[in-house]
């Protein structure tokens, strides 16, 4: 006789260990333009300055400080510098070299004169220049490495490639980056009580959506989904559809097979591949069941079948996952929220409460948990855009209370 | 003489005036596995119930609540359901069916009986069962279409496909869905100071990021972009690219080529093709000068060269333009947050301060605005999460008062 249920594992020790067999396996060298959502291998530096020499913020005249030191003065236009399109003269006293922005400032000239505070007899060289406002002494120059200085780190390894990361690598001389490999991942139904989208559902089976969901979620995490189709519940079957893979995988997920029924073959098959094997009890609701192993040198991670289950483990421990083969950062984003309602106590699991997150009119983070928490709701999980993060033995909270939640990915 | 600067345009008119032409073009069927990101452009009803019968929620036996009201009841077992494998008889009094979770309810049975409730002599048909805790009439079971009842509109038009609607329109009997078509955007970037990306700028060049940004930028939007090279600042070439487009374009995005200075022929371009031309001053900062017309019937939007100005007139134009040509919301969301540090009135222009938004350990949100603001820096941009966006004349602001924030995508 026990004294009591067997001990959980807890979520942050499942999820250690998890992590703790993953790696980014290699590099490529990719084009920037293919490169948004990648994660960068290396530092990348500046091989050119931003801007490369001074130029004009604004449009006017390249002149020298000392000679608009008052009112009326007056000068020669001598030429004329646009973007592009440098003046490759020198100017001397009494010169004035028409500027436009982000045109090279001359050599000889220290300041601008706005085109506003100046009157000009006409656009041609050789017109005089009036100064109506005396400028600052050197305004409105942007000087050369303002932005960025050859040499500068200006993205670190483990960076994900957003459209505007991609565009400073450019502008700082760069066409393409080292990255890390997009890890492929096999994913693999299992259930005999399970009918491949647009079948028609006998006496007790459902569509299997999990695959379709876990390949759209692996894609949007930046990995490469491969099908591995559907395993019956019979002995060696999961095994040979992984065996059949057509790619080398980084990693095998899997949904079903782990419950306490006889149906269930995976366990075994696992035992029949190789090495390690966890099969895993963990502290959390909805996904309480979780395989963990290697097949054949492969590491696997078994999610739950419930489809509400398994999206919820896919963001706990998949994501992660993923985001450790890829190169990046591994750790679901947590923030604080106001409680909307009250909420009981928590038991001894972590709780994963579908939940509405918005901002109120001040900025404040509010949620709402949904009605009903059945995780055989595919339609509630569906709606929401958040979790409650709730830790075990959590005491009752009141509406106004913070909680901690994880915001859902809107794509995934 | 007149009594002040020009009026300039507000921002929303403007952002009026571009959605205005734009409308998605047509639709058409996608595999779910393929609409991650698309735009639903029908609603879409259950075809199936979830579940689809009555099923256990947890692991037990199937059992008439009528035969369990006292401790020490017992009952033979006829029979077992397992997901997949219902049983297909149908049970009489002080008879149990072996159940687990997901499987469907049989026939005469009204209660689920929790396996650790009850002792079992062994796992087998014929065996006795005998009630330990007398469970409560109807307990763990979900009812036929407790997720989703046939008919039901599960999903409505205009909405983005996540991972998670993939799944639940899946499991509701879908294997295909209408969306609208991807709208195919031109992108043309503008001025003879342009060096394509690799390329060693001379004096005065500058190298073309604003291109690779904008294309990244489009399909991070769920367009497809469509590269139309470099115009040179001649008469005529803008058009000629433009027309070389390889396929019908839904938008034409150029930047560059709005300036005041006499090198740029983007506006003769624009009026020698077609018919309405816009040639704004928006009261914005940065991006004040905006292109708007139509180049042979295809809207064109012509953004600014500058980098910063480009990116972040993309967030408040082409991105709503994008999403109102995909068939989707097309307003930018705004939250509120509190500012970290004093800012100064502003002008008459709106201003996008480029920031770091964060959430407090309260939840609160928090904006700090980057130290410079100078429209050059694409290293600043590049590396903000979020733009405080001030309306004109806004008064001056301290630390802790409450601004208005767009956040930025993490992939934009």
């Amino acid at each position: 006789m026990s004294d009591g249920p067997p001990p959980l594992l807890a979520v942050a020790d499942a999820l250690d260990r998890v992590l703790r067999g993953l790696a980014p396996s290699q590099t490529e060298i990719c084009e920037l333009q293919d490169v948004r959502g990648r994660v960068l291998a290396t530092d990348i530096a500046a091989r050119l300055s931003l801007p490369p020499a001074a130029v004009s913020a604004m449009d006017g005249y390249a002149i020298r400080a000392a000679d608009c030191q008052a009112p009326g003065a007056s000068l020669t236009r001598i030429g004329e510098s646009a973007a592009g399109r440098p003046w490759g003269g020198s100017v001397a006293a009494g010169e004035a070299v028409r500027i436009f922005t982000g045109a090279v400032l001359p050599d000889g000239t220290d300041t601008i004169l706005l085109q506003e505070d100046a009157s000009a007899i006409d656009e041609t060289d050789g017109a005089t220049i009036t100064v109506n406002e005396v400028p600052r002494a050197g305004q409105f120059i942007r000087p050369a490495g303002l932005d960025v200085t050859t040499g500068d780190i200006i993205l670190t390894a483990g960076t994900v490639m957003s459209a505007r990361l991609i565009a400073l690598a450019i502008s700082a001389g760069h066409t393409e980056v080292s990255v890390w490999h997009r890890p492929h991942v096999g994913i693999l139904s299992t259930g005999d009580e399970l009918v491949p989208p647009g079948g028609t559902p006998g006496p007790g089976q459902i569509i299997s959506s999990n695959a379709v969901y876990l390949s759209s979620f692996v894609a949007a995490c930046g990995a490469v989904p491969v099908d591995l189709g559907i395993a019956r519940d019979r002995p060696g079957e999961m095994l040979s559809c992984v065996r059949a893979a057509p790619v080398p995988l980084d990693l095998v997920v899997t949904t079903g097979g782990a419950s306490v029924g006889v149906h269930d073959h995976i366990v075994d098959d696992l035992s029949a591949s190789g090495t390690e094997l966890g099969f895993w009890k963990i502290a959390m609701r909805p996904g309480k069941p979780l395989i963990h192993g290697r097949i054949d040198d492969t590491p696997l991670l078994g999610l739950p079948g419930n489809p509400v289950s398994s999206a919820v483990c896919a963001n706990i421990f998949l994501r992660p996952a993923i985001a450790r083969l890829s190169g990046g950062d591994h750790r679901p984003q947590m923030i604080a929220a106001r409680l909307a309602i009250d909420l009981k106590a928590n038991d001894r699991r972590q709780d994963y409460l579908r939940a509405t997150l918005e901002y109120d009119p001040q900025g404040q983070a509010v949620v709402t948990p949904a009605r009903k928490q059945d995780s055989s709701m595919i339609s509630i999980y569906a709606g929401a855009n958040a979790l409650i993060v709730r830790p075990p033995h959590d005491e009752a909270r009141q509406a106004g209370d913070m909680v901690m939640v994880m915001p859902l990915d809107p794509l995934l």
